[in-house]
């Protein structure tokens, strides 16, 4: 091990490099041979290059961070860069040496990805099916309540079972599984960045994450399904990519080829485009979310795996459907999967249609980008309540339960009366099923708006919305009170301890202000009311998701009519740009208050002025390419780094020169197994004779093995070990003088964990420095040159 | 100037190093003076280093090509790194200096998106309009001299006319531009990918382009308008990207913020999106298509400023056919813009429908790469009768046209007279216009099967075919004798020269294929014969271009119907993977036939077991950061190297250090207006004060400085050159034991031209080659080591 800097002690003097006038603190953890190392190190040079000993210079060029952490919260960072072991599992020698072994691997690959869209969609449907059977008994229950005048026992019946249901699913997050409350596509979207967090995908949150949407919509909050869907589509792919769970034992010894970052990675962009294929019925929309706002890592052959998978969550619910259009499953009808007609034969539009969906989406934009400060700021306060502890998360659950229901139920009491029109295909009011028109407390023959659009599943909700069949039917005002209403109820919501979607609160605020503009612009519009409804709803969408082409492609898959196409690109346009030049999109937000450490696809600007020597801090560990166990063992004890630059010196070289990258996780499979040798000059090539391939594989998350499961002898500790063959030889590079905005942009694309520096110059050692993630991050960055001033991005 | 290695003279030696086995034969250009240069070199290292004296290790280690050249085309190769004066230009502290100019940069890229749009809109729309007419009215005159039984005179017009419009076309692509004959796509691709090939994108192309393919499909070629509209759409945006054309005076000084590779590249992006929304009116599928097909570097802003491109585009559309709607477009009526209407409005499948599709899909993969392979030989064939000349190419196109005519015109007599459906509701026979029913030799009342698909446009040949409405149309034999027919014409028709798209003479294959399938699938398949239609021409095209997400969109935007989606799905899978077992899509078959170096998203399988320092050849030439003009230009006359690594050399720093890389057309600029030093000693930074940084904007193609116009006195050649202020400080680099395949993934990634080598140890030059897109090439990798096997990629 080769700690250079100064190794003992800490060095809090500013220090001046001759080639800029940075200034830098560095501080050093005190290591308990660092200055014999040291010495070893300058054995090695200081015969042939005597400027070595210039204690600025090794200071300006040898301090580096190896740990990936921002803020409180660790993480373990993934890799996408070929490991040694990749290669080994990958490489196509050994495939042509193992046919068979191919041929499980290729199979396995689609049939995980068929396994991914059966399962997604078995629980698409399920969640469905149960939200429709719950949620609709409970309405029907309050709608019988009311037509018999019992007015008061409907309020309680349906407070009561709202309740009932919320603090179910709020004790299911609380207790069991806390990851998986709230969306989950940021949480899957970091995943996917390369941050892993704690059981964000693990069964119990699986579980908690399908259960606890089911009770949360059927509980009438302001919620949708759609981001849980995805979290669970996430959350199954990652089950089946780690091999099951061994806790309760259900693996597979098959699943081994699986064991790697990058083919669980590929996995969960599959779960994810699948998880929205079964929320919106929409294939296309789900490769494309996942395309859009999932994914940070993309290569072709992901699409085309993708798109398998989720066109088998699309067979999956048409069979599903098919089967229940004979009746027999309960409530759930047609409607039970989200499919709204527009049904707008003839769309034509004329100039002042257009100007009319310009204005639509400027105040959209406006609307929504107020939306995501709002919810920024209701999440920041729930979240101190929530850190309380349980009982505090179920009883803010509750409380906003209860709120929820006494909106939903007295509202209505405000709206008018509207008798039935005479020409309606469909019983009005009807009673006895949650449908189109609410009788509430009006007199037969007559209906009231605002409980046709309060009192029905959300789904409901948007269909009356969109509708275009009954013209009149709602009042100016009670548009207006119905779109408040779910505005803010749709802020308060997201936050709470419960799986909660943020689309279907989005969609349904958006369609209430696209109609309500629509009664507005009367005189001006010749479009379709329902067609305004939903231009709303994209608009909304756009200017809260601030994605493009996936919610114009999930709409129209949700429409089912391509005309409209051009106006939803339109207002999509217009909504995202406004409210992009006033925040960030909802999820980057969540992402940001979550301090999941999100590598964005830009760098940030001021990173232009920046180089990567600027960055690196911290000293800088070594190995040898043959090292002393002893040496190893205190480097894992004393750092959390998780990667080590690897140098071959002399005698076995002429110089210095570097080898590669070893990761901790492997080196700690090599101390497990003891694969020592008793002589630093004899090479042992033969460890794989010793180890299989397959156990330096990435275990499941919480696994693997930890330093004090090690067993290291007295003797055994000054033993050395052969690094080279566990060493990963291509380790990804830049030189000190690249510029960090390239650096940072290099990183990203290909979902790198440690990125080595190495000098511009000869006399220097082979590498000065370790990138990570964390030198990546603005707040990293900024805190080492404060003088930066932040610019908004163009 | 440097150049390391041996440099007068040759060695062929066979040299073997310390740390491998490789062996290399090492050719090195003579230049005048290499010696001196290497001495100097040498005097700057060899008192501290003597290992440097070792021949074999120097030579092993400083062998580079920086010319990036493959087969015998020389195309100007381009870069997406951030170049010193991009920096200059997109850097945000310029930008905040100078407002206005962030303005203009941000509206005009907006205002090209819309530029573009509206062009590749019109020129789709004209494309429409002149084909229906010129086509209806040639088709109209046939058919009205037949039904007077003049049905000598009638093939006489038919071919007749024919043979002109092909000669027309023929004689404008082979005269005026030969570059825009064929499908463009190939071309489009491998621009995009960063090969600039010549006069792929000029003015004179675009012109031909549409006027070519106006004719072409006029003329009654099985070929499509669709890769013809992605060229152009290209050709509009690299037109408006480059500032108009200085050549026809129409030129723009606004523009020059455009004057670099990824902007152009962004527009010519958008411009390929553009022209598949105009050709097919499927604004997603554009969308898809650039993403999956055209662009080898994507970036999440591009799919934004795509989209609204092709938004553009289905407005512009739509305001046409609102207009043609009131028939003032002649022939061109409400089927102009195709949108084949299979009105399904019950889709239900079973079981054994979904087996038909199953086989339908392998049969058509089959098939799928028979075509492609057929197409690769009819077209490396066509090659060598059009390189003869311009006769040689026009008679090839007449001969082909007259095949095509009389195929169509004396086919048809073989089929018998059908009684007219009783039912119809279009006139039966119709013979006034192209339309659905062909009298053609029949009596009244009776109908041509086989006419009403060949006596059409193709366009409303695909009608007929995808059309549900008549069930017993066509005869099995008739079905069939069309099919063949127009899958070897198809193939024997591609790579004539003239603009041929490849979509439609596949569509119309696949669909006849898919009709033909479902008669004889009748027993078994419930499924209507529009709709099994539909299934064979996606199958096809998944089986010919390898498309997935694209192709499925576009197909459910063109018959507006998103319930086919899992079928269109399940059926593109099947095709693609088995046409995925035999060779490769078609449009890279042509890119390899033309011999464009086209970089591959996955790197070959054996470039895992080579490192960079295996590949790269050639003497490596460097400049010092302050150099001698003599210098400079020797090495510019004497190679044809595109970039230069810049290294300080002491006394000026401790040690050489890389200091960046300098391209020849910055050094031409810089040459040009003698920026000279009478003194090395003298750095001058003030050079922008003599020199624009706008000077260095990349120019047209074809256009910028030569090195013949360049004016070097005597004097002069003796003055120094400051290169530190054109010099990119950022080059992206790996290490020499980085491995071959990663480093030509981080290559493809990052879009590069140059890549500079590092040493893996100190004592090392600080670069000791630099890799170009020639090196990643398997030709000449494969070339360096003849005895790697390339094995089949899974």
């Amino acid at each position: 091990m080769t700690q250079t800097g100064q190794g003992a002690g800490k060095m809090d003097k500013d220090v001046k490099v001759n080639d800029g006038d940075y200034e830098h603190d560095i501080e050093n953890e005190a290591l308990l041979d660092g200055n014999e190392q040291i010495r070893r190190y300058w054995s090695g040079l200081s015969d042939k290059n005597t400027s070595y000993t210039n204690p600025l210079l090794v200071k300006r060029t040898n301090t580096t961070s190896q740990i990936a952490i921002v803020g409180a919260n660790l993480y373990p960072i993934e890799s996408l860069d070929y490991e040694v072991f990749d290669n080994e599992i990958l490489n196509h020698d050994w495939r042509s040496r193992k046919k068979y072994q191919i041929i499980q691997y290729v199979m396995l690959k689609w049939g995980f990805a068929l396994l991914i869209g059966l399962g997604t969609g078995l629980v698409g449907f399920f969640n469905s099916f149960a939200v429709e059977n719950i949620a609709g008994f409970k309405l029907l229950m309050t709608t019988t309540l009311m037509s018999n005048n019992r007015y008061l026992e409907a309020f309680l019946a349906y407070a009561g079972s709202n309740m009932c249901l919320a603090a179910a699913a709020a004790a299911l997050c609380a207790f069991v599984a806390p990851a998986a409350a709230g969306s989950g596509i940021p949480e899957v979207k970091a995943y996917l960045n390369g941050v892993d967090a704690h059981y964000i995908l693990a069964p119990s949150t699986l579980f908690v994450k399908i259960l606890g949407s089911i009770l949360g919509v059927s509980a009438g909050f302001v919620v949708g399904k759609e981001g849980p869907m995805v979290h669970t589509g996430a959350c199954i792919a990652s089950l089946l990519g780690q091999g099951g769970s061994s806790k309760y034992g259900l693996t597979c010894t098959w699943l081994r080829y699986f064991k790697n970052d990058r083919d669980r990675r590929d996995m969960i962009t599959c779960g994810a485009a699948a998880g929205v294929a079964a929320a919106f019925r929409a294939p296309v929309g789900g490769v494309l979310f996942a395309l859009e706002e999932a994914a940070s890592w993309w290569r072709s052959a992901l699409l085309w795996r993708t798109f398998f998978t989720t066109a088998v969550v699309a067979i999956v619910l048409r069979i599903a459907i098919q089967f229940c259009a004979t009746g027999k499953c309960g409530l759930f009808g047609e409607g039970g999967l989200i499919m709204y007609d527009v049904s707008s034969a003839n769309i034509t539009y004329s100039a002042s249609d257009i100007f009319t969906v310009l204005v639509l989406g400027a105040i959209a934009g406006i609307l929504g980008s107020l939306y995501n400060y709002l919810v920024d700021k209701v999440v920041q306060t729930y979240s101190i309540i929530n850190e309380k502890g349980p009982a505090f998360k179920i009883s803010l659950v509750v409380t906003i339960a209860l709120l929820t229901s006494c909106c939903y139920y007295f509202l209505p009491w405000i709206a008018h009366c509207i008798p039935c029109p005479s020409d309606s295909t469909v019983s009005c009011p009807s009673i006895n099923e949650s449908g189109e028109y609410q009788n509430f407390q009006c007199p037969p023959g007559y209906y009231n708006d605002l409980a046709s659009l309060f009192l029905n599943t959300n789904d409901d909700a948007i269909r009356n919305l969109f509708s275009p069949k009954i013209i009149k039917e709602f009042h100016v005002s009670s548009l207006f009170i119905y779109f408040s209403t779910i505005y803010f109820l749709g802020i308060i919501t997201y936050g709470i301890a419960i799986p909660s979607g943020l689309f279907i609160p989005v969609i349904l605020a958006g369609s209430a202000y696209g109609r309500l503009m629509s009664q507005l612009f009367e005189p001006i519009a010749k479009l379709d009311r329902g067609l305004f409804a939903l231009l709303g709803a994209a608009s909304f969408l756009g200017g809260t998701m601030r994605m493009t082409v996936s919610i114009c492609v999930i709409l129209l898959e949700l429409t089912n009519d391509l005309l409209l196409l051009p106006l939803v690109m339109l207002v999509l346009l217009v909504s995202k740009s406004v409210a992009d030049s006033f925040n960030k999109g909802v999820y980057d937000q969540i992402l940001h208050i979550k301090g999941l450490p999100y590598l964005e696809a830009h760098a940030e600007p001021y990173m232009k002025n920046l180089v990567t020597r600027d960055v690196v801090s911290g000293p800088l560990i070594t190995f040898s390419g043959i090292e002393k166990v002893g040496n190893i063992l205190h480097a894992l004890s004393s750092t959390r780094h998780n990667g080590f630059p690897v140098i071959d010196e002399p005698p076995f070289v002429d110089s210095p020169e570097l080898c590669g990258l070893v990761l901790r996780s492997h080196l700690l499979v090599l101390l497990k197994e003891k694969v020592f040798l008793g002589d630093r000059d004899f090479a042992d090539q033969s460890i794989f004779q010793k180890i299989s391939t397959l156990d330096f594989g990435k275990p499941g998350s919480g696994k693997g093995i930890k330093l004090v499961d090690l067993d290291i002898q007295g003797e055994e500790m000054d033993m050395y070990v052969d690094l080279h063959p566990i060493t990963n030889g291509s380790p990804y590079t830049v030189v000190e003088t690249m510029s960090l905005a390239k650096a940072a942009i290099l990183f990203r694309q290909h979902g790198l964990r440690h990125m080595c520096v190495v000098p511009k110059s000869q006399r220097r050692p082979p590498v000065v420095g370790i990138l990570t993630r964390h030198d990546f991050m603005p707040e990293h960055v900024l805190g080492l040159y404060p003088d930066i001033k932040p610019q908004k991005r163009q």
